[in-house]
């Protein structure tokens, strides 16, 4: 379908992207832009990318620019080459958080070239290594603000995540927002003061580890994400985070509330409406 | 290894671990006890169990009776079954709680044929239909207090668990609810919690079904999980529970202020803090 992709960053949705690109048939050349001499060096060494090329000349020769780094680098970096391309070259980023990218760009003259998008997948893992094969099949994928692109370029868009296996969602951006804040950030939030909590107390950490079932395990994976990437989100997104971490705090007091009250009704009645999640996740 | 086992509850533990031991040819007729004809019913359907009979009907015929209903009815249900055994047979429970149960049996005559265990696997599912081949495997399992018990009766449990593929920690029972409420009972906790704050504040359903990958289903499925196990084994556990609980809400408030505060340094180091569970978990 393309001849040449950039992919911007060399991570694991950019590196786990062009692999799926080039096992489609939809990219024949991938180039790859990077920070880091290292990460791009390693994608190159592991297939993911063909070529390393700095920003100008990659975006130049590319038909489909694919930019997913950090959400506060995204916006300067997207604006840098909105900059440079012309009407027939097509720009998406992979960004968690839309709205701020949605406002820095709207004034862009060649704003309609680009496709604000959220692919729903993600491992708790970064860095080129971190890429696998099959990724992002059978999630959603938010487009958001679709009426503010050019149809060709979003149904373009559209038609490389679906031959990935993804269904689209298209809402505007601040309801992504608003959405991404409950089914994303407020789980790693959540991760990353559980790991901490079980630092911060458990100082046996062989019991830890001898003990930790699957359970402990799956609450805790997500802590393992890198600040580099979710310190931007959170900031980006910080009124709805905020609102959704006030909730969570207010429903964990309930929990103490009924533990310090010896309350068993209260508490299995906290349980059983915690039990309704099973009507939305299979 | 056996002639006749019998399982004392037949659910997600009493289920698989009867699996297993049919597998691993441990037990060449497994009897169910259950309050619950339809669940006793379904196992014999699911060739679980190869009878039903009464609780006292089912120890008598056997040489190995293992207990794993929810912890406040495995106190009652183990004294019960001590005051009918004899020399010969061996006891032992999959109790997620474990000091309580030692206090209530410690003075009973026959209390060394009993064994103190928590294998160290579940999933969020429960009744016979939630039972599973291969279990288990490559899990720990606890033995608590085990000088309480004779020699011999912890060696078969010891077996029978190794042969399922688990590898055996021994601790007393008062450190097992400890390092149990860090990596087990929080995580549910925060499950529950994370499953209300979301019910509660995210009204649109179908956003969530569509838009939760895999990061919001692996923090959020241990909220599926069923009150009747769970809420017992908070009560009987709950100080634990309610340090580490505390502990979690005041780890969660450091994010708030981070975010609040609009301190950047100060919620890179938190994530970067959480970050070292990857220390602990592989």
């Amino acid at each position: 379908m393309f001849d040449t992709v950039t992919i911007v960053g060399v991570g694991l949705i950019s590196g786990s992207f062009a692999l799926a690109l080039k096992e489609k048939n939809l990219a024949k050349h991938i180039i790859g832009v990077s920070r880091t001499q290292a990460s791009a060096k390693k994608a190159l060494e592991l297939g993911i990318i063909d070529e390393v090329l700095p920003l100008n000349e990659a975006v130049e020769k590319s038909d489909f620019i694919y930019v997913a780094i950090p959400v506060d680098v995204t916006i300067p970096v997207v604006l840098q080459i909105m900059d440079m391309i012309n009407e027939r070259q097509v720009v998406a980023d992979a960004g968690s958080t839309k709205f701020a990218l949605s406002n820095a760009l709207k004034d862009h003259p060649m704003h309609k070239r680009f496709v604000s998008t959220h692919p729903m997948w993600g491992t708790e893992y970064s860095g080129p290594e971190a890429a696998v094969h099959g990724a992002f099949a059978g999630r959603a994928c938010v487009i958001c603000d679709a009426e503010q692109s050019d149809d060709n370029a979003v149904k373009i868009v559209e038609y490389i995540y679906k031959q990935l296996g993804m269904h689209i969602v298209q809402m505007n951006s601040e309801s992504h927002d608003i959405h991404a804040a409950y089914v994303s950030h407020i789980s790693h939030i959540t991760s990353f003061a559980l790991a901490n909590t079980v630092l911060e107390k458990e100082k046996e950490e062989e019991a830890i580890f001898e003990l930790s079932g699957g359970g402990f395990e799956s609450t805790v994976r997500l802590a393992k994400s890198a600040a580099s990437m979710w310190v931007p989100v959170f900031m980006q997104n910080r009124e709805n985070v905020l609102d959704v971490l006030n909730e969570h705090i207010s429903q964990l007091r309930k929990f103490k509330a009924s533990l310090e009250k010896e309350n068993v009704e209260y508490l299995t009645e906290l349980i059983e409406n915690a039990n309704k999640i099973r009507r939305i996740i299979k």
